[in-house]
């Protein structure tokens, strides 16, 4: 057997109606599921498939093995919550493809999804739609200075911005830190909104003034939407213009 | 008549097995479609379903549109290109919903998408693994002081950046002036993916080193991913490491 393959997949924030077709053919086609717990999960058993779920924080070993897998002929897929390239899995397979070279040739193929900040846009209304940023709140990826040096950038570049993983018991002072930065550079009345696993059963959205924000409100399961100048409520919506101010 | 609603959908960036079964359930319960003209074309016509095709630029007058066609009852679908919160038809929507509040109690719903610059991080590999922003090269919608002037925060934050609607004919300068001030600020070997037409069977993805690119690589099918400092090549791929440099 020499036509196995890697796909990187994603699976969207949570509901199965936004799982792309192209994404449910290639699970349709796989002889091997790979990723972490909850993602595998998702995934209906067959005959012929087997399902590898692991831990949080292994990226790099579910990616070798993929990889070696594929070498053997398997069809494997690897599953990621929202878009494989935000935050998720295509980066860590490269990064392994990188310290594997024997498997560069490997028939590889990413399959976009849809990431959190877009279904938590879409259910907020459309605080995304100006110019915005798009930031990993996770400082096991970056020291803190870099973080905060990007948050004071792009405020003072009048982007909104999109946090991903805002939140952890490990890192509990992080957003705090960032929602001072936030009240150095931004007004008070900015509008910030908490979207906590959207598109699933428990999905909740709630959008208050960067006064009244506490770092509480998000957890690991929260995506934050940061307005800009301009982002304005609505009704039950939020939005930003098309135009700058 | 009183059950009208309004769906704002985003097909995706072009390929139909992008489109989420989500978004395909609500066409199929449409009785409008409206949209710019190549967007409805993509919608196949069926008995009880009216589309309504328009020009380009028109996007509030098509949003009022929707909005008192769902005050009659009826069950509307505005398709988007990519995702409707991305630099497209969502915040239309509620502009035309702000200058029309009789209109405010409409049920109203944004159904996501895969945004054109996901499909074409995707289709090159990953190269938004790590932090970035989001920009509308478009200076209809912001003077272009604004626009340099995040796009110089933004290298300074060393985000890679994602660049929509890079070019046109009405004016032509724009992304030559962009080049030059990356050049300005980010290294001569910082990499330009230029993706155009992504999932179509026009698709071509082009990778350069910032001092190689040409204004003329771009045009309006293009999304421009630019890297950060650490976004390296890997045989046919692009991507960025998880973590920061």
């Amino acid at each position: 057997m020499t036509a196995g393959w890697v796909v990187v997949a994603g699976l969207g924030p949570g509901a199965d109606t936004m799982v792309t077709p192209e994404v449910s053919a290639a699970i349709a086609q796989a002889t091997d599921i790979v990723g972490y717990i909850p993602y595998v999960a998702r995934i209906a058993p067959r005959e012929g498939l087997t399902l590898h779920a692991s831990d949080n924080r292994v990226e790099l070993d579910r990616a070798a093995h993929a990889l070696h897998m594929a070498a053997s002929g398997a069809r494997v897929v690897i599953v990621s919550s929202g878009d494989p390239g935000v935050f998720a899995m295509a980066s860590a397979l490269f990064e392994a493809l990188e310290a594997a070279p024997q498997y560069l040739n490997t028939d590889i193929r990413i399959l976009p999804g849809i990431t959190a900040m877009l279904a938590a846009a879409a259910a907020a209304g459309a605080p995304l739609g100006h110019d915005f940023a798009c930031i990993n709140l996770s400082d096991n990826l970056k020291p803190f200075d870099l973080l905060a040096r990007r948050i004071r950038l792009c405020a003072q570049a009048d982007l909104a911005m999109a946090y991903y993983n805002p939140r952890s018991a490990s890192r509990p002072d992080t957003f705090g830190k960032v929602l001072d930065i936030l009240r150095t550079e931004c007004a008070p009345h900015t509008l910030i909104t908490f979207a906590r696993a959207v598109s699933t059963p428990d999905q909740r959205i709630e959008t208050v003034t960067l006064d009244m924000a506490r770092d509480d409100m998000a957890d690991m399961r929260t995506v934050v939407l940061v307005g800009n100048s301009a982002t304005r409520k609505l009704g039950r919506f939020v939005y930003t213009p098309r135009k700058a101010l």
